[in-house]
């Protein structure tokens, strides 16, 4: 058995997500489908993690074991001519038989896109969110060096994420304005649900003035999801990098 | 009679072109529906001209004569709630009674965008014709030169355009280019139909080889459809800027 390794981009808006669900459209189930029609076999895909309905990634990774012999340069081609145009196989990579997508993932990389033009960018519209705020860049900025490092992110992840250990390790957080969009891109060990959206909310939140750079220790501290600021949507988010050991 | 204008810009995907077709979603059936929702009556918008099925937008130019009374600086909000998602209006001004937008345009600037990326970038794929050669981007920059000026573009318009005078003048052809995506930028006097892409869709033959740069003369010269190169796909062309003279 090959254990192949794939890179996958896809348009989040027309998928409940990335876990296969039954009757659902999802980029899993449409990963399958289309490695079916190739080999004949359903072949159950790994991803690094799920992303939620409507979040995009532009390097998802995920892995399979198949007896097929395509030839490994011929795989992106071969998948995609058997994808809808909504997900797109990247690069692909045969990996020793243990690696494991989601187990070895050892951090991610998210990009949290805001449009901050007046009126909304009728071509962002999918992949950003509209913020017609006037945003302070550096209050966002500071707030933002107050989440670097090791922290319990209790409060800025869903009420409801069925883990115990909330403690998440952030390296860095960017910000890049390239016209009226601002990219925030966050690098982490590991996230929890909705953390890179609570987070990006809450940064939208000191920008425009609701809070305060410096009350950032106060919230993590809290352990409180109801202390951060609000959950900003999903289709501003992607995943943009999934980051393992060098083999 | 107020005389307003409006810059409009749209994601030409879902509809059938700018121009008024019945049963057709169309770019001036859309505007035109906001303006009855927005003000009671039925309202005729002029535009500064048709854009083909799947053609884009971020600079469309459009007046209309109203007797409401909505103040100036209202009218792209009340619009904008009005109009669906892929429609926006990005700026309102009012001016005078004899204004009009397709009569008064003096220039235009049209921007085709492709995508060199191995394979399709799932967020361009809308916006960008994906161009899976590798093109000389030197070669394609000799053969722009040849473009720029005063000719006759018979060559580079759709056979049936149904025109006399197919003379037009060519301020300006540019290149950039970011990460993978190939953004020309033509600015001319006035463009005929299809010219940008037949423009773009011959560009990209002398990137890969097929045409030789100092082969253009002759193809205009010869004011022949067949001459030129292939057609580039409408998603890939964006009406960037409509010129008009300074008030």
């Amino acid at each position: 058995m090959r254990n192949i390794k794939l890179t996958i981009a896809y348009d989040g808006t027309d998928f409940h997500g990335f876990q296969a669900q039954p009757q659902l459209r999802t980029v899993q189930g449409t990963l399958e489908d289309a490695l079916e029609r190739l080999t004949g076999a359903r072949i159950q895909v790994n991803g690094s993690g799920r992303t939620d309905a409507g979040v995009h990634a532009w390097g998802q990774i995920v892995n399979f074991h198949t007896d097929s012999r395509i030839p490994l340069e011929k795989w992106p081609i071969a998948m995609n001519v058997n994808l809808p145009n909504d997900v797109i196989v990247r690069q692909a990579e045969e990996v020793p038989p243990a690696f494991h997508a989601r187990f070895d993932a050892t951090g991610k990389v998210y990009r949290y896109q805001m449009d901050l033009g007046t009126y909304p960018d009728v071509f962002a519209r999918r992949y950003a969110w509209h913020v017609p705020y006037r945003l302070n860049l550096s209050r966002m900025q500071k707030a933002a060096e107050h989440l670097v490092g090791s922290h319990d992110f209790t409060s800025f992840c869903n009420a409801a994420t069925p883990v115990d250990d909330k403690v998440r390790e952030i390296h860095g957080i960017s910000f890049e304005t390239r016209a009226h969009l601002l990219q925030i891109t966050v690098t982490g060990s590991g996230f929890l649900w909705n953390m890179v959206r609570i987070m990006a909310g809450t940064l939208a939140d000191v920008g425009r003035g609701r809070i305060e750079p410096e009350e950032i220790p106060e919230i993590l501290a809290a352990k409180d999801r109801t202390k951060a600021g609000v959950t900003a949507p999903a289709h501003g988010l992607t995943l943009f990098e999934v980051i393992y050991p060098k083999v």
